[in-house]
């Protein structure tokens, strides 16, 4: 069945696009609870990097907050995702709707938010989850090469970072797989070297969209650098055939 | 005079955030006109890196679509704007408000949408800009390190596109510096390699902000990538004093 409101271009050129909205399939084999989802996200044993551990560009208040954070995994139901190189790791086994394939999986391919691979440069970040009350936090630290106005951290690499933690946010609380909006504003600029802490909720789960919200403040909470909101589309993964 | 809504946090860890909105000050020494920006900005002579000239990554659609502007650029009125590796280049010669100030002037920064330096692996983008339409067109190439889903450019490496596009066209067009916000709307998903237009105009000027609309389209028009909305706020920029 096809709905109105998004549309996936799946190759280069075509003169028109393709719908790839079919109601969400009561027979899909993918695994339909957040913990499948967060048990498949979080593997016990994998060779695979994950970037979102401590390294020696972390301030004190980023990693202070890391150890709370940590302690809070053990007692009182938060999780530490892993962060690897590229959303195909995270996805591994699990397969794109039809019509909604890459042009290529060749290649060297890298998540937007982990792009710059030298420590503390650009992107430092790890994302806490609450399977229970379907809440997020993310500590954020913007390195020299996230810069915007000089010495402050351009507006669009926050607005990545929260769409980035709206997107795994959303995809283990309510398989929200895609943005479909998008609304932030900006209070106070984010100085670089230091710690945005973003709080996502999910709002509520309607019609095949999950609705969020972000507020970026520091540590202290004293100041807010930013508030947003997110829309992203479910759309179920399936498992992919044996070889 | 103080202003409320936005307000700049100077330093890490201050208890309060210091407000930074005078009015538009008439005596500033500040070039006010749109043409004396664009003559600052865009320097015959420069020993500056421009990061917005073709290069092996540049698909057809990107060349050509940049061949067919630069024509413009000699009959039409519009303006291939330079792309220096930091803001601290572009305002060469400017300060920025009393505080406003960045923490550390040392080091090696990077405006956000040249973080990534190997040639068609991040960003590959030119913005051409109309003083008199107040309206500019960014051709924005993603490379697979901006990648969201698999095979797709990351909705936040679009955003960050759309922030910087109306960020330069808001400071050309009425001197606008900070996003106070920004509202995107996805449409489709945009394939890693294909080239996106944004359509950029800036709609009135207004109480200190700029009104600015955005429409990321394929070359053919066909397919409509995202639509933005954003705000900027006005504030001048004053001469350095000379050493």
């Amino acid at each position: 069945m096809m709905r109105r409101g998004f549309q996936v271009a799946v190759r280069l050129g075509l003169p028109r696009t393709l719908h790839i909205l079919p109601r969400l399939n009561s027979t899909s084999t993918s695994g339909s609870s957040t913990g499948s989802r967060v048990s498949r996200f979080c593997p016990e044993k994998t060779d695979l990097k994950d970037y979102a551990l401590p390294n020696a560009s972390w301030g004190p208040d980023m990693l202070n907050l890391y150890q709370e954070f940590l302690e809070k995994t053990t007692s009182e139901g938060w999780i530490k995702l892993p962060s690897f190189k590229s959303n195909r790791d995270h996805i591994q086994g699990l397969k794109l709707p039809s019509g909604l394939v890459a042009t290529s999986d060749k290649g060297d391919y890298c998540i937007f938010t982990r792009c710059i691979q030298v420590a503390g440069q650009g992107y430092e970040y790890v994302i806490f989850f609450h399977p229970a009350k379907k809440r997020s936090v993310c500590l954020f630290q913007p390195g020299p090469y996230l810069e915007g106005a000089p010495g402050f951290a351009h507006g669009g690499s926050l607005a990545a970072m929260m769409d980035e933690t709206f997107s795994k946010t959303a995809y283990l609380a309510g398989e929200g797989l895609f943005t479909l909006s998008l609304n932030i504003r900006f209070k106070n600029l984010l100085p670089v070297g230091s710690l945005a802490v973003l709080d996502v909720h999910v709002e509520k789960i309607e019609d095949q969209k999950l609705y969020m919200s972000c507020t970026a403040r520091s540590r202290d909470q004293q100041t807010v650098f930013a508030k947003s909101s997110g829309i992203f589309l479910q759309l179920q993964l399936e498992e992919e055939s044996p070889q």
